[in-house]
Parts: C-alpha cells; structure tokens; sequence
C-alpha cells in the first residue's frame, strides 16, 4: 500500500493551525513536540517504570494537552519492542501523567509527520507499533482517568484491557467532524466491540461519551469509581503478574488472532485516512477550529471537543449559508 | 439463487386469512394494499419531505396497522435511490405517521407479490433496497415510537442508527412462530449485534421486546424517553448535517462493509423465507391466526403480538392433541 | 490433528492430585469417576427425563463437586445423539441437580482419559458432542442455578440459551490460573459474546463472575432472581414446544452458522490445551493446588474458586521469591 502524500493545501492549513495555537498557548500544540520527533531524549513523552519485575508502568506526559507526537510513536514502539523481550514482564500498565487526559488525538500540527514516520522493518510507524501491541506476550491494561479522543482512544482500543474512570474518562473520536477519516484503527475495533449501528453513532457524530456510556456500549472493559480506579489495576496487574507467562501470551494471542483487526485492515484505514487530509472539508474545517483555539484556547477547546465540534461546524455552516 | 414459488397451498391460505381479516375490518390487512402494488400513486405508503436541503424525513403511513405492502419496498427503494443522487443530502430520518407503528410486518395476504417483485436491475425487490440502504451515502435515522415487528423490525435493522422510545417502542421477530423462517436479514443482523445465543432467543420465541431490553440487548443504538425522542433526532441529525458529506459517507462505508450482511447473505435469507411457505407448520398456524383475527380483530392481535404468537400455538397444540 | 500426548510429568502430577483430593473426602474429585469413565451404567452422571414428548431434560449429577468426567462426555453426547433422532423433540433443558454447582470443570485428575476419548466416527469426543450440541434439531436451554466453571461454563457456552440465577451462578474460566490453556472453546465462544477485552479479562483473570455482570457482558442470555428461573425456562420451554419444529431447527442452524466456533478451531483449541499440560507453569501449581485441596478441603476451595486461583498463585510467587 502507498500512503498517499498530504497536499500541499493540507499542510499550508496545519503550519496555520499549529501555529495559531502556539501563538496563544506557547506550551501547546504542535511546537514542542515537533522538535522531539525522531529523536530520543530524556524529554520523551514516553517514559517505563519498574513497578516489580513482572508489572511495568508506561506512563506518558505531554502537557498541557497531551497530544501524540511522532516522538510518542516512536518512543511507545521502542518501549514496547524492549519490554517484549524481557522474558519477566507479564503486565505494563498504561497511564497518563497529565490530569485531565489520558491520550489524546495526534497533534494536528503533525500529520505530514506521521504519515512519513516508518519503522525500522519499512512498515508504517502506527501499524508497526499497533501490531506490536497487538503480539506482545504480555498484557497491556490501560488505566484511563481523563480525555481519550482520536488517536489516543485508538491506542486505547489497542490495549488489551481498559479500565475507565467513572467521574473523570471521556471518550471520542473526533475526526469525521473536523472533515477528516478515522483511519487509525477505531472502524475495525469499534464495529466489532459495540456494532455497526453503535460504532456509526460514535464515529459519525465524534461526540464525547462519558465512561458510563462507554462500559454499557464495550467501549471500555469497565467503568469505575476514580477513588478505586487505581487499586482495581493494581489488583488485576499483581494478580496476572503471579500467572504463568506462557499461559497469559496464548490465550491473549489466540483471542488476538479471533478479533484484532489484521494489519492489512490496519494498513487500509491509515491510507484512508491520509487521503482524507485532501477532502473538501477539512481545510474549511481546519480554519473554523483554528480560529476557536486562538479565541478560546487550546485547552478549553480540547476538554469540551466534542461540543466544539459540534460548535465549529455550526459556525462553519452559517458562514456558507451567509455567502449564499 | 432462484427463488422458489410459494406453493398453491399456501396462495389459498394467504387469501384465505386475507379475505377473513378484510371481512372483519375492512380497511385492515390485505385489502387496500393489494391495489398499490408496483403503481406509483398520490397514496403511496411512502412520503418523502425536506426537513432541510442536507435532511431529508421518509414517512411510511399504512393506518391501521403500519403493514409493509409491495408498494412500500418499491417506493421506499425508489426514494433511497433517488436521495442518492441528491448530493445536498447528508441525512435522512425515517418515522410513523401511524400511532402504535413503527413499521410492521409484511402484510401476510401479499407473500406471493413480495416474492415476485423485482428491482430494475433483476434483484429482489428488498434485497435491492437493503443494499440500496447500507450503500447509501447519507446516514438513515430510525426514529421509532411504536411497533416494530417481522419484516419492519428487518428494515429498521438495515437503517444505520436506530433510537426507541422507552414506553412505546416494541420489538419483535414473529416468523417463526407462524412456522417461517425469518428471511428479511435478521439472522445476520441480530446475531451480530445481539450475539448467538440472544439472537436464538428473539428469533425463535418470536416474542415482544420493550425498547429498553432491546437497548440492553444492542437491537437499537439507544432507548430514550418518549418526550425526549423527536429532540433527540432532531438535533443528532442537525449535528450530522453539519459535517462533511464526504467523511459522513466513507466512514459509514467502511463500516458497513465490515459488519452489514452481504447481499449473497441477504439473497440466501429471501431464498429461505420463499422456501418456508410450504412448510408443514405453516398452514395451520394460518389457519388458527386467521381466525384469532376474525374473533378479536387485527389490531388487538398486532398490539400485542407477541403474546397472541404464543397463545395461537398453544390452541393449535391442544386441537392437535384432542385429535389424537 | 494429532492430539499430544500428556506428558508422563503431568500424569504423576494429576495423580497426586486426584490421590490427595481422595484422601481427604473419598466422594470426591477423580475416584467415583475413572470407574465409570467409557461404560454406561445406573450410575451415569447424565440422566434424561420426559418433560413431555417435545421438551426432554438432560439432568446432571457428580457429587459433591460435580465435576465433569469422561463418563460424562460420553452419555451426554449418546444423548444429545439419541435425542436428535427424535423428530418429537423441540425443546432440551439441562440442569444439575448437585446443589451449588451447574457442570463444574473436568476432574482435573482425568485429563489424560479425555485426550485419549473419542466418539465411534473417530472425533475427540469432546470436539463431536460440542458440533452435535451445535447441529442439533432442538433448542438447547440450560438452567444455571450454581457455579459453572471451566469445561463446564464452556459446555454451558455451546448451549443455544442460557438462564442464570442471579443469586447463584457464577461463572468462570479458571484455566490460566492453574497455568493451562482454556480449550474447550471458550476463546471463540467469549471473543464473539463479550468482546475482545472482556474475554481477555475473564480468560486471563481466571477469576469469578456473578450473573449480573455475565449478563451485562454478553456472556449468558438473562440473569433472573432465582425464585422466577425455573418457571421462566419452564414457560420459555412450553413456548418453544408449542413451535413448528422445522422453523425452529432451521433458524438454529442459520445462527449457529454464522457464530458457533467451526469444528477446526474446536480441534484447534483441544489441541493448545492437550500441549498445555506440558507447559512449566503446570506443575507447580498442580502441587500447590493438591495442597490447598487437602488442608481446605475441595468443596470450600471450588466453592470459592476465582478467590483461590488467585492465593495458589500467591503462595507459589511467594515460594519462588523465598527460593531466590
């Protein structure tokens, strides 16, 4: 498959849209990451803890926003190779650092990079690291206490196990509603996971769905009370990292290998989704959110997305019916 | 596939329960429906309005009892087809104008025109349309306020969103408790989104469903409150008419192509369905309904069918006992 | 598919086990059992009663733990075999009628007879009864008063319906735990049901479920208080007699079609768990699972089994630690 390159408009719109947010917020957006892409440094949003020698953290930090940057790819895709050969993992829990989300959507700032961000055996950065996640022989349990939108809820949707916050996880994905495709794996795992009519309603709408909401459709293995969120996992993780490994890494490879979408489903939706980034929509799109980040900032925008999608699309719409 | 024609027997039967119920309530069954087949006329069953240029609502009226009739397949496939074409549309609501209905069965006395009614294209008639329906490139609301039964619970399953009302929405799959094979796509749909062993229950009880066990179950994306219903839709599809028609109408592609029963699916069902009118238990379950509709008259039975299924094949078993 | 031979390590394992369990409470676990295994006897653990001509019972008894023992494999398929010859028979309610338990899993002591059982057409008998379970011309319907676990929840899983006591079913999948691949199809079975992560969860956990949370997972078709199951499967059963036969059975088919696990994984399963007694994490907790049976007492520690797969691995990481 040829990923198709973004269009020169494209990126014209995102230096813009980057570079609007920056404006506001210095510490947002695009501009500290792209600095960091491919290149490792003690910086890393991506940082592995020792819980125990069985059980490791990832925690990853990217504040204020935590947006993915192509740094966060990389980094998650070396953690989760190195992780894979140490023969006493058996958990990695996964968490954010940064109150208020979990992972939140790929730094808009940065699409061009990440769909030229290849991993070391040529395959792209995202379906590398995906199907990495996908064999690892240990078991990954997200611990989600914030915003998990775009493709930070398709990294969710990635792990094995996810375990959400009642009071703080929210849900989305974003991406129909700024004009773009959901290309990085939400398709396959939502349709499988909560039906075709449920996946539709969350992918078409890319409204916020709150933890509760997420547990009843299976979006999520559980919803939780905050307060127990944290002894659940801790439970769960030292109750598999007393388990025998070969047993955990079958029966998660066998299940795996039943209902995880294939990297060739994997390696369409990605295509899909950079040729979106030349659909008609989106640089409209791109503009009208653009402006609300550097009128409301970033970081009310991105705590209330789902209704500001639905606001900028308003906007958007009255603009046309004004012009006709 | 070759369908198969309905055996003669059954014909007599068909007319038979045909004629009992117009005798009984003549505007009910068979009778107004007949005339209407494959004629376009200003009393179609099928009402198309322009709730806006991007939102479009289908209304099918067939008072009393909201029967499906050769001419609404042939409409309703028309109106898709047509709205296809209209690249403004981005969504399209599909409701009642008939209190207690949503969309009913296929009416009983028109078996034999359903199965010799065809597309342009050589398909049957409602394989066309439910393909029409998944292919289309707008979203399809189900905004469902009364009884959705039989071949109407089938077409509502084809929609791509489906939102009940907790008080007066029911579901149910009568087929087989008349001694047919429900062929309208159920099978495929209910055992995807409801799983096996729930699908068995509905198919094969072919009982009544309140909208919160279908809700519980995943038949309908949600169940909501009577009074909140109508906003509800209306606001999910002023939000959706709002986005990009484009990345509306690839995402439901691409998730429709991996979870809607595929037309060699849906051809093997009609085929099925054709072959299970003359089956054994057919004819006397005919015969016992029939007159069930002339003692108590077709709308008790249809408002409460579920429950006359069942009481209808406990008469037939104590008749069949008594015999021996 | 060649089904390997256990190895000669776990055998000595099993026997202990099975010598240990015997000594402490002579009705239990293997003794009562390996005489019966391949014979039919009085003394069957499965007995089938007429309801009616339509409606059989398949009852089940193995005290005081019920566990499942080649025997057990063998008369239930002969009867499932004999019932599918009856063109009477519509409607087949299995129950227990060992307190506190519906089918617990196989006696671990007999392990190797099951992997060396196989029905008259050559088939690993479990692998023939689980597809005859699947083909049969009757409606399958368990009635779950008490714990199902292992094998047992995945014979429960190949039934058509399953009703749960919410006060006392429980349910799980202790396999891993004890360091053993779960193959009697509950990867396929659940993977469909309860989605990837929620059958990772209760795979990998190996912990207990209540009905309520089986039933908001997918994972049976109804949890009702225990006071109204019998007379709900009773009217649900009467119901479905009342049916046409042929109706009933091809709807059945057509599901189980489209989401029974085909025969290949079946054998695939069996096989990865006949390789699974050989795998290292096996026999230590044979050891300090034959331990915990003698000092509790087998009923106290099946009774409570998610609870102690969790403490046997405990002490076991414990015992390693210590050693190091």
């Amino acid at each position: 498959m040829s990923i198709r390159k973004p269009s020169a408009l494209f990126l014209a719109v995102a230096v813009l849209l980057a570079g609007a947010a920056s404006a506001q917020d210095t510490k947002s957006v695009a501009a500290p990451a792209r600095k960091q892409a491919s290149q490792k440094s003690q910086s890393s949003t991506i940082r592995v803890e020792n819980v125990s020698p069985e059980i490791r953290a990832i925690r990853f930090s990217n504040p204020p926003l935590n947006f993915i940057v192509p740094e966060t790819l990389a980094s998650l895709n070396e953690a989760v190779k190195q992780l894979s050969k140490d023969e006493r993992v058996k958990v990695v829990v996964v968490t954010s650092d940064v109150p208020g989300f979990f992972i939140n959507h790929f730094d808009m700032g940065e699409f061009p990079d990440f769909l030229s961000q290849f991993a070391d055996n040529g395959k792209p950065m995202w379906v590398d690291l995906i199907t990495n996640l996908a064999n690892a022989p240990f078991v990954t349990i997200a611990s989600i206490h914030g915003r998990t939108q775009g493709g930070g809820d398709e990294l969710a949707l990635a792990f094995d196990l996810r375990y959400a916050s009642k009071e703080k996880a929210v849900f989305g994905q974003p991406e129909v509603g700024v004009g773009l495709y959901p290309g990085g794996g939400s398709t396959d795992h939502l349709t499988r996971l909560v039906g075709r009519d449920r996946a539709l309603e969350i992918l078409l709408t890319g409204d916020d769905y709150g933890a509760d909401t997420a547990e009843k459709f299976g979006w999520v293995t559980r919803a939780l009370p905050e307060a127990q969120l944290d002894e659940f996992v801790a439970k769960l993780a030292a109750r598999l990292a007393s388990f025998d490994r070969t047993a955990l890494a079958t029966t998660k490879k066998q299940v795996n290998a039943m209902a995880f979408p294939p990297e060739s489903a994997l390696l369409a939706s990605q295509g899909e989704f950079a040729k979106s980034l030349s659909w008609p929509g989106v640089q409209p799109r791109m503009q009208v959110f653009g402006k609300m980040y550097q009128e409301l900032g970033p970081l009310k925008v991105e705590s209330n997305l789902g209704h500001y999608v639905g606001e900028g699309n308003k906007q958007l719409q009255a603009q046309q019916a004004a012009k006709q």
